[in-house]
């Protein structure tokens, strides 16, 4: 979620998406853009340049999706510290 | 998410929502309702009766979530059948 949302705000470089992120591995956004992208939600664009370029940016899918994710995080934003934090009862 | 979903037509006895859910066994509804109350989703209420009886219903933390919720139904009902279904690529 948080790899799609970060592209919300455009297109981007994985380098790019790992210092908005902060704490990723480049193992695990690599692992995470290419399931977005096998999903539909996630598109790449190669530019031939010397050394090539890769930037990742959000399908329409992808795009609208954000929808329900900015919405779940406006709940959070009011309930986040209401609600008990662990999960087991 | 289904039983959240369920309570949104209004509080409902755990054989309510069963035939509702259906599918769904008395265990892991059990659980799944003792979570959401701990997590503040859900509020149970007893009515001392002979048998007594128990009714479930949505918090206003509940209710809220189905925002986010009803969102990502609308998503999924755009994008299930246009999208890849197996998620690994």
């Amino acid at each position: 979620m948080v790899v799609l949302y970060s592209l919300s705000y455009g297109a981007a470089r994985p380098g790019d998406l790992r210092r908005q992120i902060g704490g990723i591995s480049q193992k695990v956004l690599t692992g995470t853009l290419r399931r977005l992208e096998h999903n539909g939600l996630v598109e790449r664009q190669r530019y031939a340049e010397a050394p090539p370029r890769v930037e990742y940016s959000l399908t329409t899918a992808g795009k609208d999706l954000l929808v329900p994710i900015r919405a779940l995080g406006d709940w959070a934003e009011v309930y986040a510290d209401r609600l008990p934090t662990e999960s087991k009862p």
